[in-house]
Order: structure tokens, then sequence, then C-alpha cells
């Protein structure tokens, strides 16, 4: 599974998905933003910034930051396979921290939702610097559509 | 499991903990809090900022802030039953949840390491408004210690 | 939380729980019995056997076998807290070993189903020896109510 | 990621296998066999057995078989990457359930050792009938190195 560069086409999806992905406070506060979307590898990044740092000494990003970049790429690519926006929550994620992130270098966050129904999204994400062969952290979840209100709630015609 | 009141030791232990939980910057970024302290359960607290919102339209704390406040609570529950503070990085995290955070409130992040070893650490916590017998997520991991440098390297006399 | 010693009130609950659990084959075969059960902490348990063992060097019971245990004990104690039985499948289940099962000693399985909604259960278990105080693996785990048939369709009257 | 077909050089690892696998009286007890050794995917299966079964009204196989079979894919897909065995013991694993087994079906449980270090070994595997593309389980663990005896202490030369 290698990285994908950004074609114009996913560009444009790219300049979509920016407004809903700083729908959320927090994901505008960490710095998210948008990198690639394809149906099966939806990736957002974060820049470095010296107030994500979890160990002032090595100057590793918090694994916090990694969790929550992690969390909204596979909300995101749960979108990806959606005809339309459906409200839904997480009902728990896993994190496996392999390795730190290296100071100072951006962070993707790319995932994928590999099964669907109509009740659940099994997802499945990894944080990187240079390709998603070689993660520093993995992400596993189950999400499940729920009846409140949806984050994103303008329709958005052709998710992909 | 009932949440404490503060007594006099445990606001001693309090003020000594906060420059240890604030010597990670992007605790300090979220407003992590001391507020209890016990061998078997360690609070930290997260006042409700604005910043910190996942969904604008319901004003509920994002779920990266929930887990990020739940490591840290995690690791300093670690401490507690060394006798001298070793360096560890957590190997994985699970996070249930549970309900959605009640917006407008204070978040409580209480965590007890249950079983130590040489090598590994196990623990579970879970955050909480009002108790930890009613909380809206919860969360387990695995920490190792390490050989690298720990994030905290005054030497803390009696770390309980 | 201490193991309870079984009451003539409980022994009627064991007898009358050992038909639901060995109505599957899986558990029968593995040897399954009820122990005790109360609504906050129902415990099964797998007497030592040698074809369970996983490592005949040292004759530890095989982690699958845990598994099995802990999964059976989870979905019992969520049907302690429903007023009648609903089918429902496991989502997903986290397991921690932490130290090897006593080579000859009988396995206990206790869990707890602690958040309960009209579409999920959260739950948690503890295989042990002597004491849930003291146990060797943890389970943590998310099970869904489906429209399927459930494994176990008696009407079973006054669940607790 | 699609399953391969058994080429004269894998039936030799396969048969060579075998033995391995039996040395554990659980995975004789449940029939496990190998079906495929590659690096990258190390594949052991299940035939379908009455006595395996959770749900005798669906004839569905019990998950704690299916956990069971990860298990002993993820620990021989460590193996597959080590110069010679080492001991080690599963810290944890997870699993997700995505569907049921299909009754009267084989059973195979495949996994990778995606990342490893001297002292942590991070894998996954997934269950299926037809291809990993299609699983109805997936598993996700940690495994540690020990100072233990190994499982399997005849030299194996040229695992690979």
């Amino acid at each position: 599974m290698t990285d994908t560069t950004t074609t114009p086409a996913e560009q444009e999806l790219v300049a979509r998905w920016q407004k809903y992905i700083h729908a959320s406070p927090y994901n505008r506060e960490l710095g998210v933003l948008p990198h690639a979307a394809q149906p099966d590898w939806f990736v957002l990044k974060i820049d470095y910034q010296d107030f994500l740092v979890g160990d002032p000494k090595t100057g590793v990003i918090h694994g916090g930051v990694i969790t929550a970049l992690l969390d909204a790429a596979c909300g995101f690519s749960i979108f990806m396979k959606l005809p339309e926006l459906k409200p839904m929550a997480t009902l728990d994620l896993r994190m496996d921290y392999l390795k730190p992130a290296t100071p100072g270098r951006t962070i993707f966050g790319g995932a994928v939702c590999y099964k669907l129904t109509s009740e659940l999204a099994f997802v499945r994400g990894a944080a990187y610097h240079d390709s998603p062969d070689d993660p520093f952290a993995m992400a596993v979840g189950i999400y499940m559509f729920t009846s409140g209100r949806p984050v994103i709630t303008e329709k958005v015609g052709g998710m992909q």
C-alpha cells in the first residue's frame, strides 16, 4: 500500500474536504489538514508544532495528537464509502504505538473503512512520515451509525 | 470505586504533580491539571474549553482530548507504583466510548496501574464528570519500560 | 472485588445456567461449567485438562481457551442485566495476558456488563485462579444486540 | 492481498510446520493444520467440525476457535521473520468480529508480523473462507520475547 501523490482531481477533493475537517474546532486547533482522498485511503496531515509536543526533551509529538489525527482520518474514510453522510460515533479505537514519531516532521494519518454494514463501520489506519508501509502508529476501530445530528450537515454531492 | 475529595496531604501531592504534568507542552496546551493522587487512582482533569470541541453543533469535546487525558492519567498512575521514575512508552491503548461527554462540564480522567512487572505496566482508566462509576469513556493499555530518557528527570522523593 | 461462595440461591441459579452454557457444543467440549452468578459478576470455570494445553513443556493452558471462557462469561454477564434474552453478537474483544495460567489449576472466568444501551453492551472480565483481584488475563469487549435468533430461545423466568 | 496456492516449495514448508503446530495439544484438538507459509502471510486452517460450534441453531463456529486459530497464526507469522526461534508470549490480542463464519466451511487464519524489534512483535491477521480480502474476523496483537523456554526447541534450519 503506497501513498498517493495529489492529482488535480484529488486536489479538488482536498479543497472540498478542508471545510468539513475544520468544522471541528479541535481539528482546527491541532492544524489538521487534508492531504489526499482515495476511496480506500483517506489521508490527513498535521505539521510539526511545538505545542503538540509530549516530551520536551525529545521533541516527540504527544500520542494524543496521533490518536486525534487517526480518529479523524478513520471518520472521513467512512464518509468516502457512504453515498451520503450519516451521523456516527466512535465505539472503540485501539492504537498501537510502534515507535516514536520523528521530531520536526509532518505527520500523515491515513485510514480505510474496510467493512461497512447498515449499522457499523470497521476501520483501520496508520500514522507515518514517508509511507504507510513504515508506520509509527496503527489504529483499528469500530464506529456505529447513530440517530443523532451529524457533525457535517450540508449535503455533499458525490462524496467520492 | 468512588472519587476522593482532596485532603491536605493530597493537595500537597497535587501541587507537586503539576510541574510534572506540565513538563509536556501538549498537556499544558490542553489545560490538563492534577486533581487527586491515590496509589490506586490517579486523577487528572480538563476544564471545558471551546477549542477542545469536536462537534460544534453539540459542543461535545473531541474524543482525542479524552484519549490524551486518559493516556496521561495512565502514565502517572504507573509512576504512583514505582519507587523511582523509569522511562516508559505506551505500547497500545484501547479506548471505549460509552456516551458523549457532557458539553460545558469539566472532564476527569482517572487511572490505575493494576499489574506491574519489571518490563511492563498494565493500566486501566475511566473518563467521567461526577464519578468513575458513571464513565463516558474507558481506557485499557500496556506500557513498556524503555532505556530512553524519561520525560521527567528530576528525582522525586517519595512518589507516594 | 472478591469472589463469592455459592449460597443455596446461587446454587439454584448455577443449576439453571448449566443447560444454557452447554447449549454451545464448544463450551461442552471445553468443559465450561457455571460457578457463580451475581448481577455484577458472573463466573464460569474450566477444570484443567491436558488437551487444553498450549505449551506441552510447561503445561500452560492455551490462550484461546482463556479467550473462549471469558467470551462466554461476558455473554452471560449481559444476560444478567436483561429482563429477557435478546440475540446478540460479539463486536470486538480485547484480551490482555498478564501472566501464564498455573498448570494443573482450575480456571475461573468472571465478567460484568458495566454499560448497557438498547443496542450495545460494554463488558469486562478477568480470568483467575484464586481471586479476580489477582487475574492472569483480562478481557474488555463490546457486544451488539442483533435481529438474529438467540443461542438460547427458551424463555427464562427471572433472569436474576 | 490474495491468498496463495501451495507450490511444491510451500508444500515442503507446510509439511515441516505441522509438527510444530501440533506441539500444542490444544491446536491438535482443534484440528489446526498448516495451509501456506509466506514470509508476509502465514496461514493455518481448521476444517469444520460439529464440536467447534458455538450456536447449535445456526451451526456457526465458536468465536473462541477463531481466536485460537488467529493467535496461533500470529505466533507462527513471527517465527517467519526470525532467524531462529525465540521464546515469546502474547501480551494482548484484539479480535474484531465482522460477520459470522459460514457454517460447514473450512476456516483459514492468516497473519503477518508487520513490525519486529528486539523485544516486541506487532502482528495482524484475518480469518476467512475464500480470501483475506473478505474476512469474517480480524486480529491485531502485540507479542513480547521472553526469557522462558520456547514451545518449540528443536533447531529449525532456514525458517524461511
